[in-house]
């Protein structure tokens, strides 16, 4: 059986969810905490960092970028990339908005900050890293918007990756409470249509022991 | 023309500017300084960042993973990723490896704080920051060690991107003179074959007004 190791509250492992659901590829789910630096974790990523994919014939794909591009190659039916070049190349400009910017400018400041210090027991939450992410926050939804005002999804004609990897990192800010819905209309109208998707249900469902998610977290009409 | 917006002291700059050098794709060199966000640059990449390569064409396409992945996609001769599905996994957890950890850890604190710092009139060089990265180097070094002693090269038994990406950050730290290549005889060894081929020569050629490299770093010899 394939399995994915994961945690919850990572914006990358959430997405690898995401992108095997929409590609119908089953899998055991092992929740890794990657702060406890588990020796059977490390050997498969000496990086120490979630998602890793293995597969039932032992090959093993380490991180999120390594597994986002192996599943698009090793399983091309229900492409979550577009098929010409230059659109490719758009997904992956937003990918790294998503994965890499809005990660340091957002979710670090407010997941970070607020559960995974306290989970992992690093420390107290710094409240100018909680501001900053705040405030942040609104010129990424922003962006969101002036996309999804002139494309049906983020990138272009289809849902994609870019979708997926937007959606991944706002889950988990929305599952601390921090997204300000109401004051972004149009983001949360995109963010509506990413929640309904069959491909998202799993994540809805997310639910750490002692850390329950705000009640709107799941709901579809929030 | 083909055109590289790149700035010199951006790994990520030097890995596309050898990915293209492999290829042998010629390009028009723009250097770009980021932090000075003129507008033609951002409507390039509103992430502004580098790098951004402009085909003659008109496409764009911006950041460094998107840059890589569109590389080999649009040019498969002379391909940089391997062809069998894992192994190019194994290839792209290195990049995350030395394009993200690599950079946190230590060309952050070394190049960001003493060179990027000042360039971009941002503050003063962080102490602690410097003395962190100066630490952890010694572990990369390791890690490089370790794999260029079971394989031919980083991620197998070919030159890949891996080893361009490892080679990128590592120069930018030779840079500012602070990779000690004495204590780690293996990664130096490695380091010379990268030195040695003619993608690499443009890199070692870098010569940033006010802020020469050391002598040793152009020197095949080091």
């Amino acid at each position: 059986m394939r399995t994915l190791f994961h945690h919850p509250l990572s914006p990358f492992s959430r997405l690898a969810r995401v992108a095997l659901a929409e590609k119908e590829l089953p899998f055991e789910s092992q929740v890794e905490k990657p702060w406890e630096r588990r020796d059977i974790f490390l050997a498969l990523n000496p990086a120490a960092e979630v998602p890793v994919l293995v597969e039932a014939d032992g090959t093993v794909v380490a991180g999120g970028w390594a597994v986002l591009e192996y599943l698009e190659e090793a399983y091309p039916d229900t492409p979550l990339l577009p098929r010409e070049v230059a659109q490719r190349a758009e997904v992956r400009r937003l990918l790294a908005w998503f994965l890499a910017k809005f990660d340091r400018e957002v979710t670090d400041n407010l997941v970070g900050e607020k559960m995974l210090r306290r989970l992992s027991g690093h420390g107290y939450p710094s409240a100018p890293a909680i501001r900053a992410g705040l405030a942040n926050i609104h010129y990424h939804l922003d962006y969101i918007a002036f996309l999804a005002e002139r494309r049906p999804w983020l990138a272009g004609a289809g849902f994609t990756l870019a979708d997926a990897a937007a959606a991944a990192q706002l889950s988990c800010v929305d599952y601390v409470g921090d997204v300000p819905w109401d004051e972004h209309p149009e983001a949360k109208d995109w963010y509506a249509r990413i929640k309904s998707r069959p491909s998202f249900r799993n994540i809805l469902a997310d639910n750490i022991p002692g850390c329950p998610p705000p009640k709107h977290y799941a709901d579809l009409d929030f």
